[in-house]
């Protein structure tokens, strides 16, 4: 399969230049396009660009409100509902991890909710910056669309509903946990189809619940599996309940499907001076990370923190480059053209 | 292996007076006593009455105070730092649970956390208790002593690492999530070992690294593999970072062993009247659960809520009575003979 290649540069402004022109308040459109490039540079390309197409196709149908604001509709000191108003997921998502940091940083601990919220994109983005800003922060995500059997079950039932939880270090690299509760995005089962690559086969299961390697097979009616068999279904059952029900969000069952890919997304943030210090912890997480770096190997493997994978890529992607499959790139240029934008 | 059985109620009374004759204040020997019966009750004997016996052996050795306090060292309206003083674990994770729904209920959402505390037992039992006061309560706790691989490591790293979560529900039937981050509990592989059974060969390696299905492997250095591959040790990994690097308690990899088997611990409590409402919380979730259980099972399967294997095994076990291996049994027989305590 073929690639090309392009900076982050290129492509953060080439992205500001489709939301733009389709609506989207200038800062508003660098914003999202720099979280989407960002998806790209850390390697999840699940999340990345890939979405200029699909969020423009969203604004089309009216799903995605260009120029809506999210507002506070119940608060505490400690606490924010945030109603989403269908603005750009990612708009509604920054606004929620600001919030939870600021509490956080007055009252120690913090929660932050939203609805009618759209996709938000990758979620280490936002507690990967809130950890920049010297708090722990969780987020609890569930998708609004079933994609994942729940354990023993056949068929979607769930969302992929990530976690995602990051802590300051002392270090630039971070500690960041970003996943899916399935065994992969469905996101990364779409790259594998623009590559035409085959999948490992414990990803999915057929319509007929058979093992596959076909990256096709979930759209053609199958389902992804959770990760780590009933322990995953269990995190995967709670994105649910905290994400969605807690929020008055959609659950993956939901038979109403538009808007698609909903989150429903619930912040949790902790300040650790209430606890051991912001700077022993950071000394504290640095010494951890050193330790555990330090550990044996199994043969021709290598110890990795969570987030160093993220941080690894973007070094080298800064460097080097994006790659692109042609598929992606051609849509994109077809969207670009189509919007009068110059590509 | 043959197996007596014993009545919930005698094996209270039993431990009740193991405990008191050791020095334990009546009421705390009683609740120490039933946290480990009604491990038992909901299956999980890997954290139930066979801590008669080793807590017993911790008290002689002086790692648990027999009447120690756990004080409170550090707080805001919304946090608490507590020093569990070696008090018995129990005491310790229950005063911090109480403490957390408490603030919870008066700031939205709290954060508790402890250090110089025991072993806690199974951590279901509190965030349960907490789910039944109204609040969503999660636990992230580490063990003081290195049993785990990190993923594509060699050799014991982290604790067991503990993950609960519960949430309110209108049904006598809990939400309750409730596992080590580990393929399975250690406790899983002494009760394996105490019943001579065979385990399953992704539990655990021996220690030259080789597949096994000796329970005898992880007293042998061995060590235990994290559930779910890479996604299951980032949570691992992220109990050590909140539950001991946040708290000041030991991490899994600290050299200074004493006093055995520790757990720092930090919970995270939230009401949902500061979200969507209880009640409401409860409806839904309520409804999600039944949604779920109709779902359709694979052939031969059946879809289990969180929480439920727990659920129906309490009930049998109310009803049948707890079996107890003789080998277990006669440790409790012979520390209560030496203890002067009728058996």
């Amino acid at each position: 399969m073929s690639m090309i290649v392009q900076s982050a540069e290129r492509l953060r402004k080439l992205g500001t230049e489709i939301f733009s022109a389709q609506g989207v308040p200038k800062k508003k459109a660098e914003f999202i396009s720099e979280t989407l490039v960002e998806a790209n540079l850390t390697g999840h390309d699940s999340h990345g660009i890939s979405y200029f197409v699909s969020y423009s196709d969203r604004i089309k149908k009216g799903y995605i409100a260009v120029d809506a604001e999210p507002i506070i509709v119940k608060e505490t000191p400690s606490s924010a509902l945030i109603d989403g108003h269908w603005a750009p997921g990612q708009v509604t998502a920054m606004r929620a991890i600001k919030v939870a940091v600021e509490k956080a940083k007055e009252h120690s601990i913090s929660a932050v909710g939203t609805f009618n919220c759209n996709h938000i994109g990758r979620v280490g983005y936002y507690t990967n910056w809130a950890s920049r800003q010297g708090v722990i922060a969780m987020m609890f995500v569930n998708v609004g669309h079933p994609a994942v059997a729940v354990y023993n079950g056949v068929g979607m039932v769930f969302g992929t509903n990530p976690f995602s939880a990051a802590v300051p270090t002392g270090e630039t690299k971070p500690f960041l946990v970003d996943y899916a509760t399935s065994m992969v995005a469905g996101g990364k089962v779409s790259v594998a189809r623009a590559n035409h690559e085959k999948i490992p086969t414990h990803w999915l299961r057929d319509k007929e619940g058979n093992v596959t390697d076909d990256p096709n097979a979930l759209k053609e009616g199958g389902w992804l599996l959770s990760f780590g068999d009933h322990k995953g279904y269990c995190l995967q059952f709670l994105m649910e309940l905290l994400g969605a029900v807690m929020t008055g969000s959609r659950t993956g069952l939901d038979p109403d499907l538009e808007p698609p890919s909903t989150n429903g997304v619930l912040i949790v943030a902790i300040d650790p001076d209430a606890f051991i210090g912001l700077e022993a912890f950071k000394q504290g997480a640095d010494s951890l990370i050193s330790e555990v770096k330090a550990t044996k190997a199994e043969p021709g493997k290598r110890i990795l923190i969570p987030g160093e994978p993220e941080w690894e890529s973007k070094k080298q992607r800064l460097r080097d480059g994006i790659p692109i499959p042609d598929e992606t790139w051609s849509q994109i240029v077809s969207i670009a053209k189509e919007l009068g934008v110059d590509v």
